[in-house]
């Protein structure tokens, strides 16, 4: 791997130069802005590279860009890089020190919108896969390159993608979009991602608000919704019958991957500017919780007068966003069918259940090839021993994917993903090409 | 009666003219747009009447109008108008059909913010009084007039008002200061209003919102909320210990006023929309209700994303407004401390509770000189015998008046106060007057 190491560090220029290109064309998928031309530029790059690839439109929202280079030497393995082109809107656009679609590099740090998330994973692959074939002439195994246009929103119509281009994302292994080292610079690798049931619980009364002295006769939406949410949980537990039946349990291995991962409580605490965690958990009943617990969380709620001072109105209407996390094996259509049941049986029929995102929870073992070889190539490139994560808290649409999937790559903490002066930093650009490949090349020869 | 009679029908334009002169005269408490403008012109108007009018301003907030006019027949008795020269806003200005400061008269309503509410009832008051002085040379009793401008924002200081001045306050009976006919134009004696104690609880977790990955670890202020709204209310019972120890149980007569009161109980499920009342209350049910059943009404609720779609975010604060209505004779001072204890007993000593608003309910017996007189004056007046209303399900600072209230009044309903195109049906300004005018004089004689 020597030659394609000094390939990466004596190129390092030229891929900033890319992440510089890929940054400057905007491309929100929440708006469409620039998603067209962002899919020409994915396209563009990879037919450079000869990956001979192709613009996939089913019709509706953003198009896939993927493309395959075949290996000589190894061309019955298969890894498939997954990344995505899209990005978050830029906005509040005030709290940028520079301008988001302006790539600026300041004290190493390249800032600009997406350059983490996920430009700067996505052109450490291509530069990486340029390094192989410049210096071996072969890529380690075959290289599948997945570019989605949606992930940001929540990646709506890759399900769809996959059944109709299965061959696309057949694969040994998958390289996760996001990765990278923990605050104290140490690197993770992620195994998992939580499932989520997404729902917005309304209840609706009457079709206009009204002057609250009628609260003494007219049915109140709000408390409607207030008692409706409060049959979902008792304390900390989830009370809809059967929710924790498919609940599968961490393996003692997985236990003592948890128990060996470190966790920035301290710094967690004093961002967010609490004194303890629910029911005064201890650091290693938090890292269980964010690795495996079923979760019920309102991200929102919204009823009537909600301005300054007080208004005495009676509301029409209420409603309640919902975010449950899943863990394997839980199925959102499955629970979905008993949140239904359970509001019925409570007498909350009248409450209607609006279906917003749906994703299953998926692990890798640590046990799997990718997940040893991504492993060894931290320990080989960092020079300590990376920690290992059975489960991001959060979610992703790893389930849709067959193959075993880490999440590793070139990013670090507080690089404001999705907030105003998002930011890469540039050693970590290159460290985190060096890890992929020689996990890539591992992967390959095992 | 006849010539003050003659006199108002025959100088109907000259009440019309009044009216628009104080509506084109914006005076928006909430925003003090006007204020100061209004009350000099309430001061020009009571002069130009002779009766010798001040200003009192206690330093904070809109100044208060009062004056007198003796009678020189019968100068042992007082009857008090009490009114206010300040309307709400006019938003939302959109929604308007002509500009809410600009009265504009179309089939025999004038449109514009305060016409109803409280202007067109104090033009009348100012014109039934000119007719008296100028067919008999003098007021069938010693005639008070307090203006005052903050009704629209709860009366904040009218109780300054009454401790420092007393004697403007002091009389034998009260007009007060809306008032008029039900849907179908039978005239309506309101002889009381609720009380209101009007709070928001607010439950703060964090600094700021996080990743909705947190929920798993981090408490959730939104269920914190909804947790302790919920033990306040069981079914339509007020769970605080000691909510309804004082309130005062109807008499037999007051039943009898309620059951023999019409209620529009069709019209009123048809404008909202809605099928039933709660718990499928019969009439009756929902007229004692609204006379006398303490309330506790989420007039508004919120906490973290409400936009459209899906974002997964933990809020760092939630808050509901609670609009608590009382009857006679909670105390709403007593029932914070009861609130207060009742949320540290139930473990949510966190939740934080900010006092708005508080008002004690207030009934005048139909059995008083001044309601009777309210009484036969409708007869005369309007050819019907009157609906006894023996308290409205709103709120107003009766309380504060020691005298016997009656309201009455030209009021028509669907004038939409407080909304746009508030408008006042001409032909009840006049008989409205006649009314008031009656009343008074009856009272007087009595």
């Amino acid at each position: 791997m020597k030659e394609v190491f000094d390939y990466i560090d004596s190129n390092k220029d030229s891929a900033i130069e890319l992440l510089s290109k890929l940054v400057s064309q905007p491309s929100v998928a929440a708006t469409g802005q620039g998603i067209k031309e962002c899919s020409d530029l994915g396209l563009r790059l990879l037919d450079e590279l000869g990956a001979n690839p192709k613009l996939y439109d089913i019709g509706e929202g953003s198009p896939l860009v993927a493309g395959e280079i075949k290996s000589k030497k190894n061309p019955s393995k298969t890894i498939l890089f997954y990344n995505h082109y899209d990005v978050q809107p830029p906005e509040p656009l005030e709290l940028w020190d520079s301008p988001p679609f302006t790539p600026t590099i300041r004290d190493g740090k390249m800032y600009g919108r997406g350059v983490s998330d996920d430009k700067g994973e996505l052109a450490g692959r291509l530069k990486l896969t340029e390094a192989f074939l410049r210096t071996w002439m072969d890529v380690p195994c075959n290289f599948k390159f997945v570019f989605e246009g949606e992930e940001e929103i929540g990646s709506i119509h890759l399900g769809q993608y996959v059944k109709k281009y299965p061959e696309l994302f057949k694969a040994d292994g998958v390289i996760w979009e996001f990765g990278g080292v923990n605050p104290k610079g140490r690197p993770q690798v992620v195994l998992g991602v939580k499932g989520i049931l997404y729902v917005q619980l309304t209840s609706k009364v009457a079709k206009k608000d009204a002057h609250s002295s009628l609260g003494a006769v007219v049915q109140n939406p709000a408390w409607r919704l207030v008692g409706a949410l409060n049959t979902l949980k008792k304390g900390e537990k989830i009370m809809i019958p059967g929710w924790y039946d498919d609940v599968r349990k961490f393996t003692k291995e997985e236990l003592g991957w948890i128990r060996k991962a470190p966790y920035e409580a301290k710094a967690i605490k004093a961002d967010l500017g609490i004194k303890n965690f629910i029911d005064n958990m201890s650091v290693e009943e938090v890292k269980k919780a964010l690795a495996g617990k079923p979760t019920c969380t309102i991200c929102g709620i919204y009823s009537g007068y909600t301005g300054e001072g007080s208004k005495t109105v009676l509301p029409g209407e209420a409603f309640a966003k919902i975010d449950f996390r899943l863990v394997p094996d839980q199925d959102p259509d499955d629970l979905i069918r008993k949140l239904r049941k359970h509001l019925v049986t409570q007498g909350y029929e009248d409450v209607k259940i609006t279906y917003s995102e749906g994703e299953k929870a998926k692990r890798t073992s640590p046990k799997e090839p990718i997940a040893i070889a991504a492993k060894i190539a931290a320990e080989e490139v960092y020079k300590s021993p990376p920690i290992i994560e059975i489960s991001s808290a959060g979610t992703g649409p790893m389930y849709l994917f067959d193959a075993p999937c880490v999440a590793i790559g070139g990013g670090h903490s507080f690089s404001n993903a999705h907030a105003p002066n998002e930011n890469k930093d540039l050693r970590y650009l290159v460290m985190g090409m060096k890890w992929v490949a020689d996990t890539v090349n591992r992967f390959a020869e095992a």
